[in-house]
């Protein structure tokens, strides 16, 4: 069946007051049947404005990183545009586009970026491309994905200094084991799908998780040293 | 209290890259207080084109045949205009509805259809009939139903060839148990309701449920003889 | 870390065919880290029309009600305007905001209360008033002590005569104990989220919990004496 890759960008650095300074990270998945945790994955975790559109990019070439390696059927990309692929994707689609203006905008800016980049990944790797967003589930677990490797980066920058506070994705939870970060989601209906990393959280660092009051649906998370 | 036939059609037939080749079933259930599981239910499996509209009338004879028996209070179709009654049904209250307008078109060329034999089954059975759609908790025990009712559906054709997958509806599970097929539903309100079909599977038939990748919040159960 | 006072009104009593007559309590509560029950709270059931737009100022009163006590950081009002500041709240803002007609005219008609209490409530307590509505988790909490405000008051009125029922808000269900009646969520990322008040529901009481036909994601609660 299908084999998939994806990549999502999240997990954003709040301050005191949970309000957003940047998102922290963006990761790429590698899925085949039954869909649930990656086979394999990679992350970045360089923080960016939120209010920038150089995460399509970006999304884009670790998805393409990923899928030089597995040669998946399908790549999708965090933007909700109905799973259209990228030779469709152009400027008079996107006016028409059912998004907000402020997406519109950013989109129209990197259109070009978006299509000579993708050009290049479908070439060196045979992969439909599609734009299909917050409707893929495999977009999702990279989502979760970005949530596992944002604790990573909080916890080695909480070692060097002050607390960390991250906001997670929506409807996501941590989970800590002796070998692993695991990023489970808290929708009823994905109780067994995970996002994760290979990373052994050091044990003088306190990681604790509650709800975010300011924005219904997410959680937070605090890290800090002993 | 209020005593409901509810009528939807759900659970669609996919081919190997998980897109709908057609919708499989319509189920009509009967419910009294407190509203968890039918009473009483009846299925038609009967595939028939996602894109077409003869779906709203065959909910609305299935709803009908149910209902001649246990003449409930209200009669609730799965179309989602806010609970309106057949008799203020008419084409000045769809032009101005607001629903897609394929749906508006869909539904325009129906109904006179939807009419006539709605007033036939007010007249036999005395109940209201509403146009609710996903409104409403009956609608959604229908939902649940047309799940079970494409397992058997699934089973009978797998039996006979090739493995058939089939996409449940949103956020539905399925538990085969000895004598009967039961949809749960995902929703974490909903862990008490479902749908269900009392049939027994062959026990040399395999049924695997996964994540629709390309679909967030849907599964998919594939059926293959062992 | 932010404290914080919220404010919703909420519960519905519902005629035997679940239309609502009223909503019954209006709560406010008080929360600090890490946000996932009140510290405090305060009650007012006391129903009102459905339509009218006064609960808005009820809110405002309870939860300055509240601040006086605690002095927090935020005050969250349950009126889904983005976040936006009682200092920026005007003619002007309202007329451009994206909510319904409806909505739109009842604030508009409550503007000058609205902003006369507001002003008077930040100037005792120095809290930021806040309209954020469904967005803030601790409206959210709000909303569930509603239902447990409601709880009381249906017991009340059931044990003076007829059975009342109570039409909970969406994904709330409600747990009895000895000494409290507590409000859990029914939305699975809020399963460690509750809503409660103390209060001893009396033994020839009978309180039976079941989803409200006529409105999916919302619960119902029949209140009768033994």
């Amino acid at each position: 069946m299908l084999r998939i890759v994806a990549a999502d960008s999240g997990a954003a650095e709040l301050d005191s007051n949970f309000s957003v300074k940047s998102i922290i990270a963006t990761a790429a998945v590698y899925l085949g049947f039954p869909y649930k945790r990656p086979i394999d994955y990679i992350c970045l975790t360089k923080p960016f404005d939120p209010d920038s559109s150089e995460y399509v990019v970006r999304e884009l070439e670790l998805a393409g990183q990923l899928a030089k390696k597995h040669k998946p059927d399908q790549i999708h990309i965090d933007i909700s545009l109905g799973g259209i692929r990228l030779e469709d994707l152009n400027r008079e689609f996107l006016e028409h586009a059912k998004i907000s203006n402020r997406g519109k905008q950013q989109l129209l800016g990197v259109l070009d970026k978006i299509r000579e980049v993708g050009m290049r990944i479908k070439k060196e790797t045979g992969s439909d491309i599609l734009f299909i967003g917050k409707e893929s589930w495999a977009v999702r677990i990279a989502e979760l994905t970005t949530a596992a490797c944002a604790v990573k980066y909080g916890v080695e920058k909480a070692l060097q200094g002050e607390p960390v506070i991250i906001g997670l994705p929506r409807r996501c939870s941590i989970t800590i084991t002796r070998d692993y970060v695991i990023a489970r989601s808290l929708f009823y209906d994905e109780t067994d799908i995970v996002g994760y990393i290979r990373y052994s959280v050091p044990n003088d660092v306190i990681i604790s998780e509650f709800p975010n009051p300011l924005a219904m649906g997410f959680r937070a998370i605090k890290i800090q040293r002993m």
